[in-house]
C-alpha cells in the first residue's frame, strides 16, 4: 500500500479537504498512473453531497482522469511507463456477463461494473477516484489518450465525452441527420462539439439565449430558446435525436413533439424525480424515450481517437484543488464554461 | 351516390341503430367492395362512445373489414372483380411526404391519413366504416387476402394483426428473441400468434391466470399473473421487447425493469391519462419506451401474407348486427375470447 494525498469529502455534504488515503500495491495487471488532470463532474457534487444514495465516506470524487503512466505490473501488455492515459467512470465489471463481452462494460449484469469511487473493488476495498496525485487500476480499464489531445481538455471526455459519443453513435447521428442538444453545461457543450464533428445538423436548445454565440462557436448550426414557446411550434416534428443533459426534470411531451417519425429523445441526465409523461404525445409516429450511461471501454478509446482527430477537446476552467468547494458551489449555480479540471500537482 | 344499410351510432354514447349511408361513386381508382365481415375493435366503442375526441356523427364504425371486390374503377389495375380483399384503418393519405413515400402512411405527415371512419375525405365527405353492406375505396388503400385465409378470421388482423406485426418487426422479433406480450385481449391474443409464427420465444403477462390455457393454445411458451409481484423479481432483465396491448394505465418501472440491455416496451394501447415515468428506472440499460400505430399498406400486405403463410388468424366469436350494442358491453368487460366479428349479411 502507498500513502498518496488526496480531496475528499469526509462526511455526506462536508466541505471537500485535503487528506491521505492508501492505494493498493500495483499487482501484475495494474498501471501505477501520476493524475496530471481530474475534471469536476456534476455527479461528484450530487455524490459528495449524498443526493443519489448512502454515500461512502470518506469519499473522493473523480472519474475524469488525465495522467501518465508511471509503473506497470510484470502481466501488464498494452501500456508502458511514460504513456499518456485515462480513466474514466469504472475500474472493473465481471468480466463474464455477455454485456462485459460485448464491450458495454457499463451495463454489466454481473453485479455492474465497480466505479472509479464511491463504490467497492472485488477484494471489498473502497474505490477513490481522481482528486488526488495517482491512481492503480487494472490496464483493462485503461484508455489511451493519442497525442493530438492536451491531457487538460481531454480529462472530462473519460466521462462527458464518452456521455454523449456513446448515444449519438447508438442512434446513428451523422451527415444527414438532425439532432438536438438539450442544456449547454458539462455534458451538453462536449455534445454539441461532437454532435457537430459527427457531421450531424446540431441545435442547441437552451433555457435562454445567454450562451448562443459559444453554441455556435462550438459547432451549432441553430440556437433555440426554450423558454420562448414559439420555439416548440417552429420546430415541431424536427429532429432524428434529441440528447437531454438536463437533470432537471423537462415536459417531456414537449420535448417529444420535437422529434421526426422514429425519433429518440435520449437522456444522460439523470432526474430525481418521476416524468410524468402523457404517452399519446408520443403516438403517431413511433417515437421513443430512452436513457444512455457513459459507454464501454473499446468505445471510450474511440472517441478519444475521433476526438483527437477532429481537434474536439472540452472547454475548461483550470483551477487548484483549494479551489473544489469555491467550483462545487459554482457548478450548481450553472456558473461555468463549461467543465473545471483540477491541476492535481496542486494537491 | 348510392344508398347503402350500416349501424351507425346517431350521437356520442347512443345505441347503435340500423341505418342507411351514401357511399359515393366508384371512381376511376376507386373499388366498389361487398363487405363480408367487420371486427369490432376496441377503438371503436372509444370512438363511438366519444372518449378520445369530438366524434363525426352519426358515426359508422369498423376498420376491419374483409370482402369480395364487386366493381373496379376504370383506372383500377390491381384489383379485378370478384378478389377476396380487406381494408383496414386508413383509406386515404396525402402520398407526398417522405413518410408516405416510405410506405409509412400511418404516419402521414401532410395532414395524416383519412381514417376509414369518423373522418372527413379529400372532398371533404366524412368516412363511413365497416358496420355496412359495402365501402368504396381507392385501390392502394386496399389489400389482398390470401386463400390461405378465412374472411372472418382475417377481418380482425387488418387492425389487431398489423396494430401488433408492425412492432414486432420493427423491434426485431424473431428466432433468439424474448418477447412478452401485455395483455390477452383481441390485439394481444393476435400478437402471441404472431411472435411465435416469427419464432420468438413468447410470454404472456397478464392481470391473472384466468386464460393461461388458452394462451399456451394459441403460442405462448410462457403465462405469469401480473398480479403476482414475484412475477416481476423472476423476470427481471429477460425480454428484448415487451408488447404493451393494455390500455389502462399500468406501473411503467415495473415492466421497465422486465427488459434486457437495450430492450424496448412499446405501447399500442392509448392510456388516456399522463404515465408516470422515473427515468431512473430506466437507466443503466439503455431501454426504451416507445409506440406504434398500426403499420403502412405494404406492411400490412405483407402481415397478411405472412399470416395467411403461418395459419394465423383471428379467434372470433360471430355476431349478428343486431348484436352490436351487446358486444360492446362484452369488449367493455373483457368479456371476449378474443374478437366480436359482424356477419354483414345481417345488417
Amino acid at each position: 500500500m502507498t500513502t498518496v494525498a488526496a480531496y475528499a469529502a469526509p462526511a455526506p455534504k462536508a466541505p471537500l479537504e485535503r487528506t491521505t488515503i492508501e492505494r493498493r500495491p500495483v499487482g501484475a495487471h495494474d498501471v501505477l498512473i501520476d493524475i496530471k488532470f481530474a475534471g469536476i463532474c456534476h455527479s461528484d457534487i450530487h455524490q459528495a453531497r449524498d443526493g443519489w444514495s448512502e454515500g461512502i465516506f470518506p469519499m473522493v470524487p473523480g472519474h475524469e482522469i488525465a495522467g501518465v503512466v508511471t509503473e506497470v505490473g510484470p502481466e501488464v501488455t498494452k501500456f508502458s511507463v511514460g504513456d499518456r492515459v485515462g480513466v474514466g467512470c469504472m475500474v472493473d465489471s465481471c468480466r463474464e456477463c455477455d454485456n462485459c463481452k460485448a464491450g458495454l462494460e457499463q451495463y454489466c449484469t454481473g453485479g455492474g461494473p465497480t466505479l472509479t469511487y464511491n463504490d467497492t473493488d472485488k477484494q471489498g476495498e473502497p474505490t477513490y477516484g481522481g482528486y488526488s496525485e495517482n491512481v492503480v487500476v487494472n490496464e483493462d480499464f485503461v484508455v489511451r489518450i493519442p497525442d493530438g489531445l492536451e491531457l487538460d481538455v481531454a480529462a472530462p471526455l473519460l466521462c462527458a465525452g464518452i456521455t454523449t459519443y456513446s448515444p449519438l453513435r447508438h442512434w446513428g447521428v451523422g451527415p444527414g441527420k438532425k439532432v438536438a442538444v438539450v442544456g449547454l453545461g458539462g455534458l451538453g457543450h462536449v455534445g454539441v462539439k461532437i454532435a457537430h464533428a459527427l457531421g450531424a445538423e446540431v441545435t442547441v436548445l437552451s433555457q435562454s439565449l445567454r450562451k448562443k454565440d459559444d453554441g455556435l462557436r462550438l459547432g451549432a448550426d441553430h440556437y433555440y430558446a426554450t423558454s420562448d414557446p414559439k420555439t416548440f411550434e417552429e420546430l415541431a416534428g424536427t429532429f432524428d435525436v434529441i440528447l437531454n443533459t438536463v437533470s432537471a426534470p423537462l415536459d417531456f411531451a414537449e420535448y417529444v413533439s420535437l422529434l421526426r417519425t422514429d425519433g429518440t429523445l435520449v437522456n444522460v441526465g439523470l432526474p430525481e424525480e418521476p416524468v410524468q409523461i402523457t404517452l399519446q404525445s408520443m403516438f403517431g409516429q413511433r417515437r421513443s424515450i430512452s436513457s444512455s450511461g457513459i459507454g464501454g471501454i473499446a468505445e471510450t478509446q474511440e472517441m478519444l481517437d475521433f476526438c483527437a482527430e477532429h481537434g474536439v477537446g472540452a472547454e475548461i476552467e483550470l483551477i487548484g484543488a483549494e479551489e473544489i468547494n469555491d467550483a462545487y458551489e459554482r457548478v450548481t449555480a450553472s456558473d461555468v464554461r463549461y467543465r473545471f479540471v483540477i491541476d492535481t500537482a496542486t494537491i
